[in-house]
């Protein structure tokens, strides 16, 4: 099928092609609804896209894709923006970010801003949970990549997604320590709501229930949102760790859901005179560049980041390139147990 | 002065209200050059800016600001970022956000994309060397602020600041070393070409010449760009550390520019064996909240960027609901030593 011009939606919905225009633009407001409407009919019935690369041929105009992202303080978030960056600036693209905190009605409007300023392609490095309050934008012809959402079969509209096996990651991690002996291992966590932490969290279950052990619920610690990045993720931690290291009987393992949460176990145990790895083995999740300068260095999962972010982008490229609409395609890519020195054999003599 | 309105302007201009519109939201590629100009003295004349808020009331659009930074991958970067957006939302107002590597070619291209999306006012995390390349735009009404960019005296048009005496940080830190006992002190960097890493350096100098002390330029080392944020001021930091360390006349304690290249110096001590802060004292800049979490916590100095955002936000609030050009103003907030145990007394037998 030959690639479908702004002539043949004209033709179609019996408007000129700049009627056409001020629909694609957003610029529809003085415009009759019925005429409206029938231009969208047509768009739609046509599966036309706009040339991203002819139009800014035309105008002028430098190609842009959006970022939008929970927090940029949370260093998994920042690094994974630059990251996307890098893969996008490789293909001649600047990238707008905005932090969402994962609120939809903020994800709705950094949406509506990147179409008002030219943007047709966005990824979403959180995983979204519905795609509801983008439907309107999408409808129009914005294109929508999240990470870490495989399809999850309630989307009128087809929406990309790349991501790590976040499963995998805890699985991973579970085995590591059961191997060194660990039976009483804690889990702490942020707000247990998107799918990767709740995949982290099942992970872990089923490794432990694959071995025999029944997960003891009072081991699981999920404080409350970290809406502040970095500082929170820490200070999250800090508190979980008080909190599951006062216990009668102590966890001599904990599994924080990400790098930041680790580094504020490091502090709580520190707080409470408890060595690591001696007395408790922790892990993270991430591999951030600081989880090797910290003492001891962080036993974590590396998440190949590189990949996803640079397959998010080549995918959002294609959408925008396509002349017609096609199936969505998820992508899943595996993690990697990157063992270091805060975690060691269970001694039973030093944990109580 | 009443407030202007765009009546005034078009009854100046001769022209109709909507083409002032069209000027003033960029959309007058089909207007004559000389209409365009014509329409923009009378903006000028006249002082004229559009009022944002009864703008956004008609629109229905909600109110953004930009920011541009050089690395949201930076941990101090990805925290402004939060906090700029702390202040922003309290006021009503999102903020879309872009890397700039300090590129100027960078900056400019945002500046036009959020130009085109309709916002009208810009915060630039960096110290912008120049303004050259954003002339255009603050011609047609853009608003910038810049962080830590005294009026530097070369500028065509007014650009507010906001910002933290950096001369002050390092002259505290360089005190504190003093009064320890130190007299061999290393300087870690990146390229030292911004403004606030120039005043670091001076701060330094200063300092010890004022204690009679010849500055050393052998104990400067100013490494490569870290253009990929995080991963490599460590690793900037870390390598310094080697090249220094590795002295037949080795510094007593190193200043880094800020606590991602002081970890980076921790790294590089602890692979050469040597105890920090028995052997080594080290700084940092920022206090970042993983300061107090690595081992021994870092000594560093604390900027005050809570209020050093939220001036920066209200100042550009104001720009955009201002009638009249007023001239720039510049704000300079006072940093706070933190001493933590990453600096100690000098100790002779153990140094060499």
């Amino acid at each position: 099928m030959p690639r479908k011009t702004i002539t043949d939606v004209a033709r179609l919905a019996k408007v000129s092609t700049s009627s056409v225009s001020n629909v694609l633009n957003d610029r529809s407001t003085r415009m009759r609804p019925e005429t409206r409407d029938r231009i969208q009919q047509a768009i739609n019935k046509l599966g036309y896209t706009p040339n991203l690369a002819a139009r800014q041929l035309k105008t002028g105009y430098s190609p842009f894709i959006g970022l939008i992202v929970p927090s940029v303080a949370d260093p998994f978030f920042g690094i994974f923006a630059r990251l996307v960056e890098e893969a996008a600036l490789a293909r001649g693209f600047q990238v707008l970010l905005g932090n969402s905190d994962r609120d939809t009605g903020r994800e709705q409007r950094y949406a509506e801003v990147l179409w008002r300023s030219g943007i047709r392609g966005i990824i979403f490095g959180s995983s979204l949970i519905h795609s509801t309050h983008l439907e309107s934008l999408i409808d129009k012809g914005m294109h929508c990549i999240a990470f870490n959402r495989p399809h999850l079969g309630n989307d009128r509209y087809p929406i990309d997604s790349a991501g790590v096996d976040n499963v995998q990651a805890t699985r991973l991690i579970t085995k590591h320590l059961l191997a060194l002996g660990h039976r009483r291992i804690g889990f702490i966590s942020g707000p247990i709501d998107p799918v990767s932490r709740t995949d982290r969290l099942q992970g872990f279950r089923v490794t432990l229930q694959e071995a025999a052990i029944d997960p003891d619920e009072e081991l699981v610690w999920d404080g409350p949102a970290d809406n502040f990045g970095d500082t929170s993720a820490i200070e999250l931690g800090r508190q979980g760790a008080h909190y599951l290291l006062s216990k009668a009987e102590r966890p001599t393992a904990i599994i924080a859901i990400n790098d930041m949460h680790a580094f504020g176990v490091y502090a709580g145990a520190r707080d409470l005179g408890i060595t690591i790895p001696a007395e408790l083995s922790i892990t993270g999740i991430d591999n951030i560049t600081l989880a090797d300068v910290v003492e001891p260095p962080l036993t974590t999962v590396q998440q190949p980041i590189r990949d996803v972010t640079r397959l998010a982008v080549e995918r959002l490229i294609s959408r925008l390139e396509e002349s017609s609409i096609q199936p969505p395609v998820h992508v899943m890519l595996s993690p990697k147990l990157i063992v270091r020195t805060s975690t060691a054999h269970y001694q039973k003599n030093k944990t109580l």
